[in-house]
């Protein structure tokens, strides 16, 4: 089975012309076939400043009420997508920038009001993993936004975490799938303190344990949940590092950060 | 030999949600392959103004300096253009945004200073025909923003009416390409008072003759000598009609606006 790598990166390295630029030389440098998927970072709130629009954010989730919504389309789909994409060009790497919208690639539906009322974000319903695969079987390199639509055309702003596992998730039935996720630390630490206490390798069952030992910290559990759920839906590996040490993922020998694995 | 249809719009479309959705209705519906071009409108100018950027424009063009070039990245690549496509999406059209940096589908270079420093505007250096044709292929419709980039990944702001020429010349070599400029007049005017007068039909020789006797309105010289310099390099026809009468150009029968043919 031909391998795919889901990479997700988020505004820890966008915010940082130079950080960008490093991941980017790594990132199109990786052999085979592979997607960039992006956040936001914080100029989505700096130019909503600008133009006089709030943000706010219940629980790190950005309330996307139609002028925000505006914002992040412009920022995410616009000043972040095509400068990744157009930065990738430089180095030789064919990047396609999408959104959810493009090429009906994923479809979302307007998340539910509940107790909080999240606006225009949007719950993946189905990802076109069929369309994506085209893509990648033409050599592209599709680099995604976080942003989809649903079937009446309405924009969404969709959790980047969560559409990167979703397209993992979908491709894992064609290619073996491999979802990265680089963050600011550099792998799940067995002690917050000390940035170089990597958990080099964790499976269901050292996770229960590290879980009921408390080792885990209570902010990486949502994503390392997340993670095990791709795993069960057919992932074959999920890999957590930071973005400066991403270049080693491909090679087993050197690999940093943490890797995750059902067994 | 494949029909192809490129059809731009311009700011008076995208600037009237109305106009726009109508437009889309009948685009969507248009049978075969077809590229959407579409420009900027004044939601960059308005942008720009309310975060405090001056917009400058000499001869109805914008001079894009680094803030600028940041505003219309935003707006055309994200804003407009995404939201083009998702309402496409909504009428069953397979839209596929992109710029000229996506999947290297536009290289262009920096403009040369010469009297006028146009900043980060890009003249189009090669259109990949091939890739474009491998979307047509998948069934996609591009819609292109117009915007380019050069080889070092600089983007670029780029003449939309350009864009829509150098896509139909490029495509010429395998498709019979027809290129369509809608615009705010009914087609190309004998009487500019009357939108009534519409020359239906202009080749080589009568443009000559219209030249000659003062017919044709200065404004429209530039647009005109460029369409027909796409239909010296291969493009089969170009029309110039309005938005809201562009569902007719498929069929011959009632085609509204003006046809320019070589012969």
């Amino acid at each position: 089975m031909q391998e795919v790598y889901i990479i997700k990166i988020g505004g820890n390295v966008i915010d940082d012309a130079g950080a960008t630029r490093r991941f980017l030389a790594d990132f199109a440098a990786l052999p085979g076939k592979k997607i960039l998927v992006h956040g936001g970072g914080k100029v989505a709130t700096q130019i909503a400043a600008k133009l006089g629009i709030e943000t706010q954010m219940i629980d790190g989730r950005r309330i996307t009420d139609r002028p925000m919504l505006e914002v992040v389309t412009m920022v995410y789909g616009g000043l972040v997508n095509k400068n990744l994409v157009a930065q990738l060009q430089s180095f030789n790497c064919p990047a396609l920038g999408l959104t959810g919208a493009d090429a009906g690639s994923i479809i979302a539906k307007k998340r539910e009001v509940g107790v909080i009322d999240y606006g225009f974000a949007g719950d993946i319903v189905k990802v076109n993993a069929e369309q994506i695969a085209a893509f990648l079987g033409q050599d592209l390199v599709p680099v995604f936004a976080p942003l989809t639509c649903d079937p009446q055309g309405q924009l969404l702003n969709t959790n980047a975490d969560t559409l990167a596992s979703a397209i993992a998730v979908a491709l894992a039935g064609q290619f073996a799938a491999t979802l990265v996720y680089c963050f600011e630390k550099k792998g799940v630490l067995s002690d917050p303190a000390n940035d170089d206490s990597v958990i080099h390798h964790i499976n269901t069952a050292t996770y229960t344990q590290l879980k009921a030992d408390g080792v885990v910290s209570q902010g990486m559990i949502p994503k390392l949940d997340n993670a095990f759920a791709a795993l069960n839906q057919g992932v074959r590996q999920v890999t957590i590092c930071r973005a400066d040490e991403f270049k080693s993922i491909a090679d087993a020998a050197t690999q940093s950060g943490t890797q995750l694995t059902l067994a």
